[in-house]
């Protein structure tokens, strides 16, 4: 077990560099981590392909498993990163958000969550408590605490007692993960809420502060990513500086940079996979839809600036091609590029701090991501 | 250019190892074409992927490239093998077969087929003469002369009647291929027919041969697997030694067996990447569905003994819980298994003959495979 979760080495401006120190090794932040919702990254791409790509940690989804395969199954095979094929730290959401998203109709007590399954409606209860069992049975490094994902727009009433509650169940958690011995082998991070109210993120973050997790995150932002800002700024004076901290849910690469320059060290996001899958990809020089006709005689390859073989092996021709016949290497080859872009993006985050120029190095992104050249 | 398309090396029994000598190199004989239909492998496969799998030549489809992205399209970006970021040899079938299994209407004349598009209606004109151009333009190694895929059962009068109208056709893609000078940098295989009627296999075979042609496939046979040998049978004496034979479409590992046993040298078959794409393998003790819920909780590997990775990495409860939650990794690990596995035993053949014991090896394959103990 570490002795801590979470060194910092170097700051530039707030950007940080430091050292996440999972239980599977040393990760470098700030990073990003690949969804793996089901056990699988999405777009078929094997956990250890990841790894190549710049990534250490990996995301999986709390409620996902619980549905299927269930975590007594996955228990059985040896723990999540087993059962997928995956040596590293895997990070699991509580599925708070997935109640909140997937759900046609739940109900929210004090005691937790209940609501349909997405697949056939069945009830499915979730409580502070039975959320660190599962992670627990699922194995992972990283349990996120169960929270209400606030709706949005919403009134400040409404916000401010939807955190509160966030913050009795992330109190609750933390007493289960202790009282279960889970604090022995798996992290615990809580996760600030209170909408886009700077007093309630305040608030929010200092209750979480107060119970001295391993880590600590930002949640309920991806309801409006031009707002995330709002949310973190207020959140981060009462974070302690010796902890990771994760924005949730976030987001474009301009999302990225901007977060990391307030001072965020982890990240997840569907957007490389999912619009990978969908023949959107980022680029260079900004965004691509390899779906459009325009790409019909293109040999301009991918992505010529961004240091991955697919990237500078395929033509926006050929992946067009792809996407137009429904191949589903097209999904594969888009899923990789965008994978390793955000890699790469991460990548040159990291140097840049070490080396005292992150704001050089985001002006530079942006001057080039903007530009209109893709 | 190669001085010849293909040389005997040695023979055991009726078992033939050869080399197939193509434009991008020689290919060892004999050798099983993993298919890329519209220019991608299937099941989300680099094609560069399938050569680390054993995989020399690959086979892809006049008919489907025709219609999409178009063989004009193809030609600006290089070629079919520079499109598909490909460098070896490919081999495109006519279009033949899918006039015949895809087209809701189509209409034979002597002049060629004419049928509609599977995809908007619009109709589609092939003959012998071009296909030849359209093979030609994608730029591949090996050109499959037109045929007409006999209907079955059908009559002899009907199977004569097709049969006679293949040969003529075969005679025209010849002229055509030799007046265009695509002899030069493209060989043209010749396609016998005959249903199932002995003297007809053969006469066409002699036709075949008269025409001197640098290769000759048997096609046809699709239409029931169980009665390939009928085909085959009558074909073989009559098809020169030196030219290589391809069993088109055919088929199981069982199939493919018998069919090297009498002589063929060539095969190709949607089983491995099509089955694979729906959880069914191959493997070394038999065909395995990943999709049953007998799996649920098996740790057993996808198949310990077939030299692969990806075979030995990854348990068959994983894989079942993959095609239960409808992820793609599902479809490409099993198809990249399934490709292993017939990579596998192609290898494996041809070291057989290589040593004089074809039938050792063959029998030893089909005790296991046929054990019932997957």
């Amino acid at each position: 077990m570490p002795d801590k979760s979470y060194t910092l080495l170097a700051q530039d401006g707030d950007a940080r560099r430091g050292v996440f120190h999972s239980f599977h090794g040393d990760v470098q932040t700030p990073f990003f981590m690949p969804i793996a919702t089901v056990g699988a990254i999405k777009g078929g791409v094997e956990a250890m392909e990841v790894r190549d790509l710049g990534f250490e940690l990996i995301l999986s989804n709390t409620y996902h498993l619980h549905v299927r395969p269930g975590e007594e199954r996955v228990k059985a095979f040896g723990g999540l990163a087993k059962f997928m094929g995956w040596d590293g730290p895997i990070l699991t959401d509580s599925g708070g958000f997935q109640a909140w998203s997937l759900a046609k109709m739940n109900q929210i007590t004090e005691e937790g969550i209940t609501f349909k399954s997405h697949l056939d409606g069945s009830p499915i209860i979730l409580t502070p408590e039975s959320v660190i069992d599962i992670q627990r049975s699922l194995g992972i490094d990283v349990a996120m605490a169960l929270d209400e994902c606030t709706d949005y727009p919403c009134s400040y009433d409404e916000a401010k007692a939807s955190m509160e509650r966030s913050m009795r169940w992330a109190a609750r958690c933390k007493k289960h993960w202790q009282d279960t011995g889970a604090d022995e082998s798996m992290y615990l991070f809580g996760i600030g809420q209170g909408s886009f109210f700077k007093d309630l993120r305040s608030e929010s973050a200092k209750i979480l502060a107060d119970l001295d997790l391993p880590g600590y995150a930002v949640g309920g932002v991806v309801v409006d990513f031009t707002r995330t800002h709002e949310a973190i700024l207020p959140s981060m004076p009462h974070l302690p500086k010796d902890r990771p901290r994760y924005l949730m849910g976030v987001g474009t690469p301009l999302d990225i940079l901007n977060a990391v320059e307030l001072g965020i060290d982890m990240f997840d996001c569907v957007l490389p996979t999912r619009n990978g899958r969908h023949g959107k990809v980022f680029t260079t020089y900004g965004d691509v839809n390899l779906n459009a006709a325009k790409w019909k005689d293109s040999d301009q390859l991918i992505d010529e600036e961004n240091d991955n073989p697919v990237s500078k092996k395929y033509t926006r021709g050929y992946l067009r091609h792809l996407f137009h016949v429904n191949e589903s290497l097209g999904g594969r080859l888009a899923t990789l590029h965008n994978l390793s872009f955000y890699g790469n993006l991460m990548k040159g985050i990291c140097q840049s701090i070490d080396e005292g120029n992150f704001a050089k190095f985001k002006a530079n992104f942006i001057e080039k991501y903007s530009s209109g050249n893709a």
